[in-house]
């Protein structure tokens, strides 16, 4: 797995980002910010080389950025801004880069003013987050307390970030890609499209495309897996924007073309945006009847805004009485066929087709486990049942893993029939 | 924010993760194992001080290998085994050792015994997984091809295995955990605990605990947040796990003196765990109204193993049809008071508690945008409503950013009311 770049984007910028807190090296929290920093230098076409995380010591983040500075032109420091004296970071920049922390008044100011704004009295460890190293350049934060830096060290620039996602997202948005854009010497462009695929296993993909995965090739082609997704990633360089994007848009047509309507989406659409796309373009009203998903594939639809207009209810019918109560599923199915059965998910998206009178009504029922499997009905049996005016759908799955893996596998296979369906109609 | 250990447990074995993809590094997928690896190795006792990731790129991974050799007693390396050209762990770690690749026939046997099984043909490029640093010890793979691998590096003891989570979480517990027990050198025993709170701020829940937090205190406290749970950390080290859970147990009541029922749970349990444990433990049933949150309380609360004995349904009323028509609330109080409104959400839990006969039913109806607010009824509003046989709790909150954090925190906060009134019942 993975994409290298070509070597003629070697020479530009390149950059790492370090990572500050005990509690991530710890494994307390997972580091999502490395992860965002990292997409968001690509988009404006600076790769990263390194993650580093550190816990709130001065002595290792000095370390970490002293080697980070002379191996890469960009370091990104996020975290350990805070008031407290664990909040190492400016102490250890402005020791890796021989430099004093001197008080910045403005900042002082502003953050005095925050706290009279919130008619709390400053601290007096706040202070301690308006010292910065002398002749950094202050980076504000509209969102909290801490400002960010920007300086030289060795040969790279070193911006200072705080470490909550919110302040850190307006912060490099509004500042640091701005920033970096004007140090981008390389005339090269660098970009990535990802292109998203669920059904097939990574090796049919793989087999379909492995002609356009030459390592050399530019662009660059690769897989990534995860979740149940496997996802086509072209990446390619140009001298200009329009260069770039072509030579993309050319193979994209290429995986299109082998692919066809296994792909879902691409970039950052997931598969609940994906399916919210078919559904509004056609107008279609889709109502869903749970049993074994509880709600996840409700939960995962209404994550994309403005989906009220296509999704009018679900019903979670965890429990037989709910089902029989609410979806109206006749006692008998349940007592001769049991709740996990075919019979029962078309009784179910049945009924919450006629409660809601939704063009679209889909409905799972299953065994998730971890207990509940028996010889003829193992854990991981699900049906899925998608019905409209015509005809039933009706998929029968052995899912195998944990509790959560088979919802999840659940979710997003049922969510690809109703996109499929939405996509065989009229738009 | 963040909990320095003590220094007298630094003279321990310490240890260090280097993380293997090119995928990691762009930011396409967010690195997980080192923290899962970081919390693995503090339940032997074995501090973790640096995670660092690096591309599928033979140069940065040998000398990142041999950095962390040089400055921790163990170093735990995951990723990079595939059979593909881009898996460069292999030839990196042989190369920091300084030992050639040499074929290890009992490994070559079992991946070509596991195609064998599958019934396809072993590819070409799988003969390169059984190829091994000379004089490492191997680390079997249960559940795929690439064995692991450990061998010294400088004065460091290296452990090296595959990516993928399955695989990595097996071979970790069953040979990487028992390996390190037996370096273990330092006769401290570490364990950290972590109580987790719901409704106050960081700095309501410092104010009541500052006094146990100074920095070289054994235990030592901290806090952390994330997504809306404020944790209190304790971490102690002592001679004997005897001596170290007494410690800790010590500390641990005095925090639950001081913050009492604003505590829902510990270590690994998450708010849905806490509440389908008070639920059960009184056997009461619950079903679910919402409306705002579409799905996400269900879901949560049905990732839980076992919830089906006290969870009997959901409904989203996503639609006001669906609130009218299923749950049975009156269209005069939507036109008159609207669907955000504290009179229907009120009808909304009576109605879902009348439809299932539940001992307790929640609702819960706002607007999580990022549209659909008016002056007097902004962005963010959200009611809650709990009803059992007596009275209905209602709640009106103002909360505040995306759509994605207004859900979530909604859902937690719902699902605490139902915490607090299921303890407020009798066992």
């Amino acid at each position: 797995m993975g994409c290298p770049e070509p070597s003629e984007a070697r020479s530009g910028l390149r950059a790492e980002v370090i990572t500050v807190g005990t509690e991530l090296v710890q494994g307390l929290i997972t580091d999502t910010n490395s992860a965002w920093i990292s997409t968001r230098l690509a988009s404006i076409g600076v790769p990263v080389d390194y993650h580093t995380s550190v816990a709130d010591d001065l002595e290792h983040l000095e370390q970490a950025v002293k080697l980070a500075a002379s191996r890469s032109g960009v370091v990104i420091v996020a975290g350990g801004l805070g008031p407290t004296a664990d909040d190492i970071t400016r102490e250890a920049i402005a020791r890796a880069a021989g430099r004093p922390l001197v008080l910045h008044q403005p900042s002082l100011d502003y953050i005095s003013g925050l706290f009279a704004s919130w008619g709390h009295e400053m601290a007096e460890n706040n202070r301690s987050q308006a010292f910065l190293p002398e002749g950094a350049e202050v980076i504000p934060n509209g969102s909290g307390t801490a400002p960010g830096f920007a300086l030289e060290i060795d040969r790279a620039r070193v911006l200072v970030f705080p470490g909550p996602p919110h302040e850190l997202h307006t912060m490099m948005d509004e500042f640091g890609l701005p920033y970096l854009k004007k140090l981008r010497t390389s005339p090269q462009v660098l970009r990535v499209r990802l292109i998203h695929c669920f059904g097939p296993g990574e090796s049919q993909i793989d087999q379909e495309i492995r002609h356009l995965m030459p390592a050399n090739r530019n662009p660059n082609v690769g897989l990534l897996v995860s979740n149940y997704v496997i996802t086509v990633k072209i990446a390619g360089h140009a001298p200009t924007e329009v260069e770039v994007d072509a030579l993309i848009a050319e193979t994209e047509r290429e995986v299109r073309d082998l692919l066809g309507e296994v792909i879902f989406g691409t970039d950052d659409e997931t598969m609940p945006v994906a399916v919210a796309r078919e559904l509004m373009k056609r107008n279609l009203t889709i109502a869903l009847a749970e049993s074994c998903t509880g709600g996840l594939i409700a939960g995962m639809l209404t994550e994309v805004s403005g989906i009220s207009r296509s999704f009018l209810a679900g019903v979670v019918s965890y429990s037989d009485e709910a089902k029989r109560g609410i979806l109206g599923v006749p006692a008998e199915l349940l007592e001769k066929h049991g709740a996990v059965s075919e019979a029962v998910v078309r009784a179910m998206a049945q009924g919450v087709r006629e409660l809601t009178g939704a063009d679209l009504a889909l409905s799972v029922t299953g065994i998730a486990g971890p207990t509940g499997g028996t010889p003829e009905k193992p854990l991981g049996l699900v049906y899925i049942a998608l019905v409209d005016a015509g005809e039933a759908e009706v998929r029968r799955c052995n899912f195998h893993g944990s509790r959560e893996r088979i919802r999840v596998r659940t979710a997003l296979t049922a969510l690809d029939m109703v996109r499929r369906r939405a996509m065989s109609l009229p738009v």
